[in-house]
């Protein structure tokens, strides 16, 4: 917990007065907004974009003022999570199932941070399972699809049922394993019809923030460099 | 009106019994639905898989057995309508709305009959506006990024908002006109986070049927001959 949060506390001193910050989604991001709230207590001016609904919730309940993603120009900060990085910023996340606004916030703002505790950072990716977004009309097809591919898909269920995202559609968990060719499963999965978006963030972040024990380290990732 | 009902009757002459049938959208569809119930009353036995609620309420308002695509395994046959195709088999569909369920539908059977009046084989496809399906989340961006690719975007509007598909998304009608570079504007299209399908059914056809005044031509697609 201290690492997440350590991390969250650092991704904060980022933000200034009259920015548009992205709102992560999870417990990590849980941070963030908990800390953004303190600081807009204490007179900071920002508007915030939510990636869930349970984000959304979080964030009113500290008083953060959230806008409309489609009521805004652009989006100067997104501060996330993660839930696997490896050494070339690719990541995988969209375990709490927020992964397309996620990955939709990431391509609008201007500056992207990730913060996580020390385990999420790995040599490869896969060990998470990587979750996938897909309409729910055809998803045993769609299932069928993923099985043949050998990409062991696992459709996400809750007591009553499928979980369902905030835009109503299905999460396939993908039990891959460490090791698997990225970008040769990144095109085979957004080639199958009704497959939405996927929870691979391929080099998509500025730069990373890690809570190891009691300190936090700032990571700037040397693809995105700005001049 | 006769153009499309012939192609339709003549379509319909290729279902046999026991076949699990996916019916198409729209005006043409309508009358392969149509036929297909006057077949089912004169005992016919097949299973159909509607690619809308539209279509799903007319095909059982002619007492057409329906059965959801999650519970078939496969499908025999699916006839649908097209927008505008050309000599490539290039078609735009989704007119109506329902080009997602359309495009899985034809995607799931093992063969693809398409149906029309004569007006629509055309020489190069773009003049029908070419829909594609966005998520709301967003959707502001998506316009934008359409706009900065030169692709004229439309939300597709009704008289009280803008218009929902049936999996609770817009469609955004782009009036590129004819003579666009097909495959770069799919690909182009396919990379931007949010957007879900696109009307282009580029070669997924195995036969054509066009009413052309009296008469009914069929032709089949030479790149999908089976040996």
């Amino acid at each position: 917990m201290t690492e997440k949060k350590n991390a969250a506390i650092k991704a904060a001193d980022y933000i200034e007065d009259n920015m548009t910050v992205g709102l992560g989604t999870g417990s990590t991001a849980y941070y963030v907004i908990e800390r953004v709230g303190e600081l807009v207590k204490h007179g900071l001016n920002i508007k915030a974009v939510a990636t869930s609904l349970s984000t959304s919730n979080i964030a009113s309940g500290f008083n953060i003022p959230l806008v409309s993603i489609d009521e805004v120009e652009r989006i100067d900060f997104a501060i996330d999570g993660v839930d696997e990085i490896d050494g070339g910023f690719n990541a995988i996340k969209g375990g709490g199932g927020a992964l397309f606004r996620e990955k939709m916030v990431a391509t609008l703002a201007d500056r992207v941070i990730w913060i996580m505790d020390s385990s999420k950072v790995v040599d490869a990716i896969g060990t998470f399972p990587l979750p996938v977004e897909i309409l729910t009309y055809g998803y045993n097809h769609i299932l069928r699809k993923l099985e043949l591919l050998s990409l062991s898909p696992v459709l996400r269920l809750k007591s009553d049922g499928p979980f369902l995202t905030d835009n109503h559609n299905y999460i396939v968990d993908l039990h891959i394993g460490k090791g698997f060719d990225i970008k040769y499963v990144s095109e085979q999965l957004k080639a199958i019809p009704g497959v939405l978006e996927t929870g691979l963030f391929l080099n998509m972040c500025d730069r990373i923030i890690v809570g190891i024990k009691d300190e936090v380290k700032v990571i700037e990732n040397p693809g995105k460099l700005r001049q």
